[in-house]
């Protein structure tokens, strides 16, 4: 009988003090309950989203010292953990230390793993450089050290052996990317399977949140096990970890899957668990695989609850617990006032209703409304007397030519006020609303507003965290919808709220009442959108025109069919739309985003450290304007 | 006789059609002048620093197209470039299709160097990944590729061979860093060396300009060239690029040596330039030789040089011709304005003086004789009643708590008062007049600013370029005296600006005429944040209070010796010191970074790109208690 416990800890980057405390807390537990092992995260003592922290000495040295402690503490009790391996006597590509993202077993205060490779510790074979991941930044990976050592890949990768209760075992331990070698040349699961009769497959990893990610892992790493014949232990990390611009939740979802690949218990996830199986008794844990805990999970529910989870979390490491929140009475801040009052409770909770002369009693009273359902504090701060002074001011102040002593004034556009007016309710009154709550205030935009720029800088594009920056607007009425239907026991956002058209509010053409609004026609446009920025082959004008030419637009962005043709009565029409939103996403729309607040991803694709992009002219392609005079030529 | 042209053309990131059109020309010209061999940069024709734009197919084929049209023109000349290889039929890590860093070959109209290698081109064997590079996230680097090919390295790296004239030659070509090998476990121009007798060694490269690099580069590629006797040639590009975050100016210098590891000629420094050099007459071109091409890169006169260059060029890359600076009478706004009046002319800036009751006559008279001195146009916009109206709406607005009904008003301290004033000025004053002006408004902040976030968000901290945000203290005055004494015919910044004690006059307790200012010491300060965040191996508090405790702080700073002693008279106000900036630093320091503007980088590490981050907790390891503890208690 062989027990293993599946350490399911809250990794607190950057804080290998506490980790390790979370750790040495779970093996005294697994030890009381008698497990013969227990395995963590992959980095459980450092955390892995640090940007260079990996570059003071001193945070190394801590985190090896933290490791020593984890191997003093594995007496009665085999531990097997992910930190960083340092070799003090070699350096990276860069000059600096080298570093590795390593697997560490150690059993009665000794670690395990020299007996077959160099260093008593079993490192990272691929990296994965894409998304938001970083690896070869830091750490060498081994197929670095098998060139170095003039050596085929193969040749290091090697099982651990390890004597439990007398017996011997041998594990292939493996550390997160090294599961998902697709499409990568080489196998690190089957090199270790074709060495030596595998007991248990072990794969530590600290995998973030991702809409649909589950699903894909549950049937990779199903096949895994039934394919080597072998269990396999996936064991995740909970918490949250950033990139700066970018803010990732980590669900854990911890599995043990059988020989024949099929789950048979688990942790659950969003929350430091410590789960306990006997692995010579596979039978499947039916309290776990109920439809809660291996739920569909690319739908709003896992938004919502990936979301929930964030804030809670985002809240908890930056030491803050209030918020104020400007409310217009339109759909994106109506929804993240619901769901930071689920989160954080409605009393820790500032509404700001901030009218001008623009805004509709409908939308006031909407504000209201929702307010009151919620039970948030609410204040009501118009911003008409400050934005006026601010147009009379720039105005009529004098601006003096200094070289010839002429004298001249300048003049404010409908466009100008437009942004004045935005800057005035973020920059102005949130901010010192927020500053003298004691809170910080949020950023209410959403991913399609975040795409083209279409918000103010230091405007409504303000605030210490994008909760909705990563949600399409058709995502943002489904969470709305589920807050209203399956979290709160009665509705909280008005009715009213869903229905009028999305509009800034912020000039004569965007009266609500009048059913004026947004240009962006977000049933098209976040679509259209999501092509540009989220699939993995990134859509062009080149594309996009090429099957607006062939008919295939609809079915190919996955919009409702026939809608393009329902919007633009001619291709000179979807030309010039097409152009203007590439143009804002490749132009101000990246000027704006280098000083947009940090956004919470749940999606394949969030803005941040996981669309890098640089501040360059917008490009269209020869082809793309050889296709556009033959469509409007022919019209 | 070998004739080689080195094109040292301005590489517009993103736009292979402008760069494809610069690169003909050049070719036309160097045919005039009867040129055997042209050289262009590396990624000449789509750029080097364009985020994830390599994921878009039509942009690779546009680029693959734009090669095409090169190589098709290589009659009566043979030209070397970069530009991105793409093998369809492969993919990347990351199930992308598999693209290379580039180096091309063509004459008569056809690629050469299938001869001896899979492709018919070169690849990148040393993939940077440090700094603000991100090669692996994007390429296959040839360390890949033979691994994937099970073959070592060196059967790969293969020099090409050219017929000239009737002559074969045999050129190893190399990419950039695979000429910086020194701390990579193989050396591709040894390997490339021992394959065959070179007749010349190519080095592409798109280079960005760091401070002092030029120097270094001169000793390695000169020690190059002589090692293997063997003439090399150096082909950087000119222009700017940017990670979003992080702008970087290109500085060109493309230079030739001798086998003797001698200069023999090169193009000037950011300017677009063919130099024309025979290979076979390997007199030293004493005309580039002066002291202006190759004078000391690591003092003000390259900073001034880089930042001019970068300010044009950004301003020219975004389409803005006017700015708005805001300045208080300080050194930091007074620098940038004098900087940017020279680099895009008085007439299109306009100064504004935003005054409170806290600006003394001092600082105002200062900012409006700099104005006129450097004939801006200039204009007086007082904040004081629009702050006052700000502080009065947030105390008297009743907040309501809808769940009980109760009302209350909120306070506004002394501190909240402070970033009030300072958000007041630029995202009402300032971005309202840059929009009435057609102009965007610059951010003054400094590196020891940013270093800390000593600035209000959207407040000080705003801006559409921050100039100055990789410069220290000290650098921003020895720009300020190098802008007086060397651009500008007679001084235009006021002597009284380099007097006054720094101060962002926000309260009383900053009043300069009495000597109050800002709570950094920058001869301290300055050295202290550039050991936190520039060093190649970052110190932290741990190795700070180390080399304090030794007596070794002031020499390991850089800082005037005896400073710290002099700056804190016991232990306890030292210690007291270290971690209040290093919180700041690595706590409110990195949420401000977040959204602030991008950086003009110059130094070996400028905030942004080069400086990745996670908003995490900040950290003391537990040797840093220990020795606090002892230093302390020994008090």
């Amino acid at each position: 009988m062989i027990k293993i416990a599946l350490g399911q800890i809250e990794i607190v980057p950057g804080r290998p003090d506490l980790n390790t405390t979370a750790m040495l807390t779970m093996m005294d537990e697994a030890r009381r309950q008698h497990t013969d092992i227990i395995i963590f995260p992959e980095m459980a003592i450092p955390g892995y989203l640090l940007g260079d922290t990996w570059e003071q000495l001193a945070f190394l040295r801590e985190c090896e010292e933290c490791g020593r402690k984890i191997i003093a503490a594995s007496h009665e009790l085999c531990v097997i953990f992910g930190n960083v391996g340092i070799d003090w006597h070699k350096h990276g590509d860069d000059g600096r230390v080298r570093k590795y993202n390593a697997l560490f077993t150690a059993t009665n205060g000794t670690l395990c793993g020299q007996d077959n490779f160099c260093y008593p510790f079993r490192i990272k074979t691929l990296h994965p450089n894409y998304r938001e991941f970083d690896d070869t930044r830091h750490f060498y990976s081994l197929r670095k050290l098998a060139l170095e050592l003039n050596q085929p890949p193969s040749e290091l990768l090697q099982p651990i052996n390890v004597i439990i209760n007398g017996r011997s075992l041998t594990i292939g331990g493996i550390l997160c990317e090294d599961g998902w070698n697709d499409d990568y040349p080489l196998n690190p699961l089957a090199i270790l399977n074709a060495k030596a009769k595998l007991d248990l497959i072990v794969n530590i990893s600290c995998s973030p949140f991702t809409l649909g990610k589950n699903n894909k892992r549950n049937r990779v790493f199903s096949k895994q096990a039934a394919n080597f014949g072998v269990p396999l232990v996936y064991v995740n990390a909970v918490g949250i970890q950033n990139n700066g611009k970018t803010i990732y939740t980590f669900d854990g979802f911890s599995t043990i899957y059988n020989s024949q690949g099929e789950i048979i218990n688990g942790c659950h996830n969003f929350q430091p668990e410590l789960t306990i199986v006997d692995i010579d008794d596979p039978a499947i844990n039916s309290t776990y695989n109920n439809a809660s805990t291996l739920s569909k999970d690319d739908n709003i529910d896992s938004v919502y609850q990936s979301l929930t989870y964030g804030i809670q979390k985002f809240m908890e490491q930056t030491g803050l617990t209030k918020v104020v929140i400007g409310v217009s009475g339109g759909i994106d801040s109506a929804v993240n006032a619901a769901l930071f009052a689920n989160a954080i409770g409605a009393e820790n909770i500032l509404l700001v209703n901030m009218p001008s002369v623009y805004n509709s009693d409908t939308t006031k009273g909407l504000s209201e409304k929702l307010a009151s359902n919620l039970g948030c504090r609410y204040a009501i701060l118009p911003i008409q007397d400050s934005v006026d002074h601010t147009i009379k001011q720039i105005t009529t102040s004098l601006v003096t030519d200094l070289k010839t002593g002429t004298k001249s004034t300048l003049e404010v556009s409908s466009f100008v006020s437009e942004n004045i007016q935005a800057r005035d309710r973020s920059a102005r009154v949130l901010a010192g609303m927020a500053a003298a709550f004691g809170a910080a205030f949020t950023c209410n935009a959403n991913k399609a507003e975040f795409t083209v720029g279409y918000s103010t800088l230091y405007g409504d594009q303000a605030g210490f965290i994008a909760s909705l920056g990563d949600l399409w607007k058709h995502q943002v009425y489904a969470l709305g919808d589920y807050l209203n239907t399956k979290v709160f026991p009665s509705p909280v956002i008005p009715q009213g709220i869903f229905d009028i058209v999305p509009s800034a509010e912020l000039s004569l053409a965007q009266a609500v009442d009048e059913g004026k609004g947004d240009p962006l026609i977000y049933p098209y446009h976040d679509y259209l959108f999501r092509a540009f920025m989220e699939w993995w082959n990134r859509a062009t004008p080149e594309d996009i025109l090429t099957w607006y030419a062939a008919g295939e637009l609809d079915a190919r962005l996955g919009c409702e069919a026939g809608l393009t043709a329902k919007l633009f009565s001619t291709p000179a029409d979807f030309i010039a739309d097409l152009e203007r939103w590439w143009k804002l996403y490749t132009g101000m729309g990246v000027a704006k985003r280098i000083q947009a607040p940090p956004v919470l991803a749940i999606s394949r694709r969030a803005y941040g450290f996981d669309h890098r992009e640089a501040q360059n002219q917008s490009y269209f392609t020869s082809v793309y304007y050889a296709l556009k005079a033959r469509l409007l030529s022919t019209k």
